[in-house]
Parts: structure tokens; sequence; C-alpha cells
């Protein structure tokens, strides 16, 4: 049942990604709720609740192809926190988004280490 | 003769993207009036002027390759107003959109929306 | 139900893209057959089975979609064909094709109209 | 007038590209003559021809473009072609495909050479 | 010591990806013999051999990024192989590729999955 | 050694980039100062120092490419000023990122020409 991918999924989404689940009911929800919808329901209720990797290294391989795409920012961001709220430390994240220097170029690493000196430093507060 | 081409896309570009035309005028005019003078000419004089298609769906398909490409938002922006200028309803947009999660993932879908919510909410002033 | 989702996502498939359903049999089920299960499930059976837009226009936006991110051209060839399945006529995925040129580039648009006779030629036999 | 751009343009793109010239002929002109039009008057008629950057720069910046982008190896290797053609050495090519790396990332620079060592190795029969 | 760095991307770069190495002796060597240089010695000497991430890991971003990029077809199935190398189960393995589905778009991961199924043929022999 | 490597990338990097030496110390040293200095290191002590292309060319090449790509606009205004200070004129500059429209579509030359009035406006100060 939908239901239950979604109930599942929003399960995720709250824990790992409370920031991302805030900013999809603010900027969704009344233009687009189906979409806020879809989003709790295949990537969290269908994909990240999946038993074949951890939450982890779920978080680490989203960091490093947001990074290497380049194309969105604010969901890095997002995932860089949601990598944190799943164990992965500070260090691990910086050296993800380097090794992205060499697939996607400098500037991508760059813009990447420059958003997870924006999270770590709210993150700190 | 150019003349012809140059005065067909202004007409069209000032009907259907009037943000678009101040915009190019105001920042390109300065230091790179000729990309002006071919934007009006190649895209609007050449390309939306040919009868292949109607303007909305014209306007439908550029809002979906903008989103996919997640590159420019500024441009995504003005061509969410061409649609509505061209007919499209607030809801196809948002579905056109929603659809780009499915063949560019789940951010441009978001940032497209997020583009929309803003031009939607500008425009309804 | 999922089940539903699955069932109505397949017959969207199987009427639109009958290529696109062997080709995810053929290559998605042997090791990814989830894969092939998601494909029929969220794009068919959450998306293009929506009442916000027919059937064409979903099929025309994706073929703008793919010809401007130009890094699918399995995808891309099949959705040619899916747009044809859907009553687009040759010249106007030609004419989608062609507009492309102003959003991502000429190569683009020439590799999508590579693409477009290579389907319409295999489409005539 | 067109017919003037169109001089202009087929000059330059059968001095320097003369295979781009033939392969549009042979891909576009069955389906989409009005693309290979497009393609002599734009980027050769309007771009090419300006008298800003001499046409071994022109071709450089493409050379780095398409590297870059990764997306188009048809034009890469004809844009290859067309900086032979307008007195560019391999050495010099070989160096900026290389230089490609650190925007990029190495993969885009590996296929561009490898690209380029088609080329080389195809011109040098 | 440049010398250092080579030595140690070299011992990396053998034991994860042995084709690479060929791949790159045979296609870069002849006529860019300083970009198999630098491979060795920035990717696999500086940023391989870092304490910070194991192997495994290193590899799994790396397919996940490809994956995600969808311009480097050669490379991904290359790290596919390091994956394996690695001590990456090929369950892992589809798993990274299909969460790519969710911030690249399905196309990407489909693409993905058929690049893996060849390796898997492949090292199955 | 990489320290004559390190010492070759600094002299260039502070030559023609000295924004972006400031910008690498303030937001890279906190946090990934590895990746500060390997962008001394690769980029500058092993790319741009090698004798096949002048600075010049090297800039031109780079703004073409990060105008090309659309997603660095930090790193597209930091090369602009570093070509500005190779000696290439503004003029050149509009005249590299007009031809982009070609390659990548006009909206990320407009993009690239807003990039360089930002910096032509500031750097007349």
């Amino acid at each position: 049942m939908d239901d239950k991918r979604f109930k599942k999924g929003l399960e995720l989404l709250e824990k790992y990604n409370p920031d991302s689940f805030n900013n999809l009911k603010e900027n969704l929800d009344v233009i687009a709720p189906d979409l806020a919808k879809f989003v709790v329901e295949f990537p969290y209720g269908d994909i990240y609740s999946r038993p074949g990797l951890d939450m982890k290294t779920r978080e680490m391989i989203t960091v490093a192809a947001l990074t290497a795409m380049g194309t969105a920012e604010m969901q890095l961001k997002s995932h860089i926190k949601g990598a944190l709220n799943a164990g992965c430390s500070k260090e691990e994240i910086v050296e993800i988004i380097l090794q992205m220097a060499v697939y996607a170029g400098f500037p991508a690493a760059i813009n990447g280490i420059k958003a997870a000196k924006e999270v770590f430093e709210g993150s700190s507060e």
C-alpha cells in the first residue's frame, strides 16, 4: 500500500533530513503537494528504506553525486546534514567532496567544500 | 533580410517575455549588444516564429528543458512567465516540472517548483 | 496499493513504449529487477497516468528534456517512438529537437536529429 | 540579408570543417534541412565570421568547451579537425584537452584525448 | 617527491584498476603521456592514497558520481571493476546505481545498470 | 619535489588570480586545507606552468569551458579576471562567451555575459 510507503519514507526523512522535510512542506505543499508526497514515497519509502546499503553509505554516495552534478546546492547541503545525522564524520564528508575534484573538476569540489563549510558552521551553533 | 528576422523576433519576445526583453536590454546592451540582437533574431526571429508548433507548446518544452538542465534559473523563471502568457495554466506548468523528476532527478524538479512558486507569487501581486 | 500503480504503469508503458518495456526486461530484469519495477511504478504508474497533461504533451516534453540533457540516447530514441505512438507527427518531433539548439546548443540539437532520423528510418520499415 | 549570412557561413564551414559540412548534408538534410541551414547561418555566418577573435582561437575555445561538456563526441572530433585546419598544432590541442581535467574532471580529459587520438590517426592516413 | 606520488599511485591503480592502467598506457601514452602520468599521480597518488576513507568507500562514491554524471561510460565500467576489487558486492553496486535514479533521473540509473551488467557478465567469464 | 610544484603554482596563482588565492585561503583553509594545497599544486603547479600554451590562451579556454558548463559562477568570474590579467581584452572575453551560445545554448552565454559584466564593473572601480 502507498500508505505504508509514505509512512516508512516519512520516518526516514524526518529522522535524517528534518530540514528537508520542513523545506518540502514550506516550498512544495502549496503549489505541488504531490511532489512532496512523491519525495516521501519514492526516494525515502522505496529507496532509502531498502536493506542493501546502510543509511550512512546512502548519504555518502548522495553527497558525492550532488557535488559532482553541481546543480543542486540546497539538496547538497541537506544531504551533508543527512550524512552527519547518519553517523558520517565531518572529515569523511570533506574527503568525499575532495575526491570529486578528480571526476567532476576542481570547481565542483571547491563549491562542495563551501556548502559543507556553511553546514558545519550552522550545525555547530 | 536580418531586419525582418529582428522585427518578427522582437514582436514575439515583447509579447511573451517582456521581462526577458527588459533584462536583455539592461544586462547585455552595455557590454554585449550583439548577443541581445542574436537572442531576438535566432531564438525568436528564426525558431519561435516557425509554424510547426504553437507558442504554448514551445514554451512548455522550454520549461521542461530548462528544469532538466538545472543551470539557468533566471531563464527558467522567464519562460514560466512566457508559458503563462502563451495560455499555459499554473497546473500544467507544475505538471511539466514534476515530470522532470523522472528524467533529471528530484532535485531538478524541486528547484523547478521553487522557481515556479516565486513566479506565481510574483505574478499574483 | 503498489499493485495498482504497477498495473496502471505497465498498461501505459506497453502501449506507448513497447521497446522500452522489452529493453527493461532484457537489461534490468536479471541484475536489477527492482529498477524495472520502479520504472513501471513511478514514471508510468505515478506520473504519466496523472490527468494534468495528455500523453502527447508528456512525450513531447520528455523528448525536449532528453535532447537538451544529451546523456541518454537510448531513452531519447525510446521516447521519440513514444511521442509517435501518442499522436505526435514527425514534423513536430523535429521541431521540438530543433528548438533545443537555443537552450542546449547546436550539438545537442544535431545529435537529437540524428536519433530521430534513426528512429524514423527504423519505424518506416 | 540571410543569403549573405548563409554564403559567409558556408565559406567558413567548408574551409575549416569540410567533414561537418558533409555530415550535415547527410544527416540533417533529409529530415531537418532547416537545422543544416541554421548551422551554416548562425554559428558560421553570424559568430565565426566576426572579427573579434581569429579562427584558430575560435576553434581552440570550442575544443575546450566540447571536451568539458562531454556530451558531443562527434562535434568534438569535427572541431579538433577544424582546429588543425585553422593552424593549431597537435601539441596545442592535446594541451587544451589536458587542461580540462582541472575544470571538468579526468574522465572528460581522457575521453577528449581518445577523440583526439582517433582524429590524429585518421588525419595522418 | 613526485616520484613517491607516482609510485604510491601506480601501486593503487594496478591493484584496483588494472584495466584502467592498461587502457591509459594504450590510449594516452602515445599522444598524451603526461595525462597518464597525472592520472597516476593526482587521483591515485594524492587522493585515493589518503587515509580518510577506505578503498571500498572511495570506489563506491566514484561509481555513484559517474552514474549521476552520465558522461563517462568507460570510466564507470572501470570503477565498477575497481569497486568489486575493493570488496564491494555486486548487490551493493546495483543498489548504489539504483539510488542515482533519485538524484540524476531514471535514464542515468538505467544506463548505469547496463554498464554494470556488461562488467558483471565480463567478469564472470 | 612537491615543494617545487607548490612554489611554481603559488607564483602563477598569485599573479593571475589573486582573488582566487584569497578565496581559497578563506574558504578552504579551515575545513579543507589539502584542497587549497591541491589547487595550487595541480592546476597551477602542474598544468598552467606547462610550456605548451601561453597564459592568455589558458585563461581563454577556461573562460569558454566554465561558461559552457554553467555550474561554476564564482570560478568563471575568477577566471575572467585571470584572463584580463593575462592580457585578454574585455572585447575578447565577451566574444568567447558569446560563441558559447552555439555549443551550450543561449542561457549559458547570457549568464556568462552577466558574470563578465559584474567583473568588468567591479574591476573598473
